[in-house]
C-alpha cells in the first residue's frame, strides 16, 4: 500500500543533507538540521499536509479528519542524528510516517481522526547534553532547569526558539487530543536480521539506569612500590568491569531484555609510571522488567563492598545518576500492529527495545507503540549504519494498515 | 662530619622557590627552575666552588684537586621536579652533594682528585617529553632527533641554550676524566622506613620497559546489543590488567626487584551508551634482572593471544615502546659506600632501585653508584613527599666518607 521508491528518494535526499566529512551527521539545532527540516516540510506540504512548528520545536504535518473531536493519531520519529552516524536512525521513521500520509492521499482515503506526522526535535543527546527534547516537550515533561542549559552562546530555551518553538508556553504543553502514537525505527540490534524477520513489535522500551562508581586507590611510584603494597584503582575497577559483565550476561539469560555496559571509564593520573589512584566509571543498565534492574542495583551495592575489601581501595556507594522505568507498549496497539503485519504479510515477532525512544515519552500521556525494522549487523550510530529500503517500506505498510485500523476503533 | 642545619636551610629555601598552588613544582626550563638554580649557584660559590653550566645545561660547582690529571669525582642529583611533587626528589641529593664540598672546605680537607658537584638538567620527564637530559647530555647519549622536540614555541635545543647550555657541541660531549660518580636520592619506596634502615646501597637500577597494547573490539549500541554478541574492548582489557597484576605479583616473589603496572589506560569512544571499541594501555615494567623482563615479555605475547581468543577481540602484538637494560652499581663503589656506612654508623642494606635515575646514564661511562635515604610511606611525586632531615644528613655523611675513600684509591 506504500511507494517504496518515494521512501528511498526522501531518505537519500536527507542523507545528502549531512556533513560529508562526518557521515551522516545532521545534529539538532545546526544549520544542516534546519536544511533537512526545510526538505521534510516541503515534502509534507507536497503530501497535502498543513505544517507547523509546535511549542517544543517539533515539525508537524497535519491532515484534518472527517469527524472533529475524535482525536489525533500521531505518527513519526526524529530527523536529528548522533555525531558520525544516523543515516536511518530517526529518518526512516519520519519518512515512513510521511509515506503513510502520502499513501492515504494517493488512494483518496479520508480518516475519521485527525492525522499528524511528526519530526520530533533532538531525540539524540544534543549539544545541550539531554535527549528527547521534542517528545518530552510536546507533553510537558521537560524539567524547567533544562531550559537554561548552555551550549556555546545559547541556552536550550534559545535553541528551541531558533528552530521555531515557543519556550514561553513550553512547560505547560499537553496533548489531551492524542488518540494514539506509532513510531517506526531501525532495530539498532542484530535480532531481526539474524532471525530473518521483517518487523519487531516492541513490547516494552527498556528502562535506562545510569550508575556512576568512583574507585579510589593510592597514587604510588610504579617503579619502586612493591606489588604487594599497592592500592591500584585500575586493578580494582578492572575486576568490577569483569564482574558486571558476568552478572549482566547471567541476568540476560532470564526472560526480559537486560544489558549492562561500562561505556565511560576514566583513570587518574593516567601517567605511565604512576599506580592509578582513581577510576570513575559509568554503568549503563537496561531492563525490560523493573525487578531485574532492582536486583542488579542490589547486587552492585554489595559487589563494590567486596571489591573494596579485596583490593584495599575505597569505593563510595554507587550513585544513581539517572533511573527511568521500563515503558510497555499499549497492549491494544500491539494487537493492532500484529494484525497489520498479518495484513501486509510481514514476518514479525514481539521483542523489547533496549534503546530509548521518543515513544517512551509519548506513552506517558497516550496509547503508544513502536515497530522495528531490521538493520545491517545491528549497527547504528556509526557510518556503517544501514537498513534495506524494502524493509523500511514493509514497515511503512504496517504503519499504514495500523493507522487505518486505529481510525476504525 | 656534615652540618644538618645547613642542609635543612637549603632544602627549605628551595621548597620556597616553587609554585604554591602546586607544591613543590619547579619544572625544568621554567622561570622558577632558573630561580632555584640561581640559589644553588650562589650557595656553590659560597662553598668556594667555581661554577659553570656545561654544554648539556648542567650546573656544576668545581673544586680543583691537589694532583691534576687524577680525574674528577662527580657527586650530585637534580633540582627539577615533576608537576605537583618533588620537595626532596632530586634536591636532597643535590644539597647533600653540596654539603660534602662545604664540609671538606670547613675542615680544610684538600682532595687529590678534582671534585665536581652537579645539578643535572631535567631528570624528570620534562615539557619536551623526555627525561635525564643532563646526565645523558653530559656523556653524549642524547639522540640527535631529541634536539628538535618541541614544547610551546621552543625546541629542546633552544631550551638547553636558554639555561646556558651549548647545543652546538652537545652531541659530542664526553667525560673521560670521570673517576667516579655518586648520587643520593630518596628511596621513593617504603622498604627502608619499614625496616628501620638509614641507607639503601643501590645494587642496580632496574631496567624500564614500556609496552603498549591496543585492544580492538566493536562499537555497538549498549542498549540493544545482546550480552553474548559483544566484542567489548574494555572487558578484554580489564582481564589483561588483572592478569598482568597477578603475573607481576608472582614474578616479584622471586629474587630481584620486579614490578609491572598499567598506568595509562584510554578507552574509545568513551560514551555512556556505546560498547567500548578500543582500549590503548601502557605497561610500565621494571626488572633488576634482565631475564625476568624477558620472561615477562614472552608471557605477555602469549597472554594477549589468549585474551583475544577468549573475548572475541583483536589485539596486535604488544609494542615495545622503550626498553632499557638494568644498570648495576659499580661493585667497587658499593664496597666503598658500605665502608662509609660503617664509619658513620648508618644502618644499611643493599637494595635495587625500581626507579630510573641519572646514575644509570653516568654509569655507562664511569664507575657510578647511588644511595637511598628513607622517605615517608614511600610516597614521592606528590605533595605529601617527605624525608626527615636527619636521614638526609646521614646520607650526606655517607657521601662525605665515600668521597674521601674514593680519593684515596
Ligand atoms: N535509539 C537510541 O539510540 N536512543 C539513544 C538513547 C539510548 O538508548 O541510549
Ligand atoms: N626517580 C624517578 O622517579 N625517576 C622517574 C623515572 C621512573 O623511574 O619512572
Amino acid at each position: 500500500p506504500v511507494n517504496a521508491d518515494r521512501i528511498a528518494e526522501d531518505i537519500d535526499a536527507l542523507a545528502g543533507i549531512t556533513d560529508p566529512g562526518h557521515p551522516w551527521t545532521r545534529r539538532a539545532f545546526s544549520p544542516l538540521f534546519l536544511e533537512g527540516r526545510a526538505y521534510i516540510e516541503a515534502r509534507m506540504k507536497a503530501a497535502g499536509l498543513e505544517t507547523r512548528i509546535d511549542a517544543a520545536g517539533n515539525l508537524i504535518g497535519r491532515r484534518a479528519g472527517a469527524k472533529p473531536g475524535l482525536g489525533t493519531i500521531l505518527v513519526g520519529s526524529h530527523s536529528d542524528t548522533v555525531p558520525d552516524g544516523g543515516r536511518f536512525d530517526g529518518i526512516a521513521g519520519t519518512i515512513a510516517a510521511l509515506e503513510v500520509a502520502r499513501s492515504l492521499k494517493d488512494r483518496g482515503i479520508e480518516l475519521d481522526h485527525d492525522l499528524e506526522i511528526v519530526d520530533f526535535l533532538a531525540e539524540e543527546v544534543s549539544i545541550f547534553g539531554v535527549s528527547c527534547i521534542g517528545s518530552r516537550g510536546m507533553t510537558g515533561q521537560i524539567p524547567e532547569a533544562w531550559l537554561s542549559r548552555v551550549s556555546g552562546d545559547r541556552t536550550l530555551s534559545q535553541g528551541i526558539a531558533e528552530v521555531g518553538g515557543d519556550p514561553s508556553v513550553l512547560l505547560s504543553q499537553k496533548r489531551p487530543d492524542l488518540a494514539g502514537f506509532l513510531e517506526l525505527h531501525i532495530e539498532q540490534g542484530p535480532v531481526l536480521e539474524a532471525e530473518n524477520k521483517d518487523i519487531g513489535i516492541v513490547t516494552a522500551i527498556a528502562g535506562i539506569t545510569r550508575i556512576e562508581i568512583t574507585v579510589e586507590g593510592r597514587a604510588d611510584h610504579a617503579g619502586t612500590t612493591p606489588m604487594d603494597r599497592r592500592a591500584d584503582a585500575l586493578v580494582a575497577a578492572s575486576q568490577l568491569v569483569l564482574d558486571i559483565r558476568s552478572r549482566a550476561a547471567e541476568q540476560a539469560k532470564t526472560p526480559g531484555h537486560f544489558a549492562a555496559t561500562v561505556g565511560e571509564f576514566r583513570i587518574e593520573p593516567n601517567a605511565a609510571n604512576v599506580v592509578p589512584s582513581k577510576v570513575v566509571l559509568l554503568i549503563d543498565g537496561r531492563a525490560e522488567i523493573r525487578s531485574d534492574m532492582e536486583d542488579f542495583l542490589t547486587w552492585i551495592d554489595g559487589e563494590v563492598k567486596t571489591i573494596a575489601a579485596d583490593y584495599g581501595v575505597t569505593i563510595n556507594p554507587p550513585v544513581r545518576v539517572s533511573d527511568n522505568m521500563p515503558t510497555p507498549g499499549a497492549p491494544v496497539l500491539l494487537e493492532t500492529l500484529e494484525r497489520a503485519c498479518e495484513t501486509v504479510g510481514a514476518k514479525h515477532r514481539r521483542m523489547a527495545s533496549g534503546a530509548g525512544h521518543d515513544t517512551a515519552w509519548i506513552a506517558k500521556v497516550a496509547p503508544a507503540a513502536m515497530i522495528f525494522v531490521p538493520c545491517k549487523e545491528g549497527r547504528s550510530h556509526c557510518a556503517e549504519e544501514w537498513a534495506e529500503n524494502d524493509d523500511i517500506a514493509m514497515g511503512a505498510a504496517v504503519l499504514f494498515e495500523a493507522v487505518r485500523d486505529m481510525d476504525k476503533n
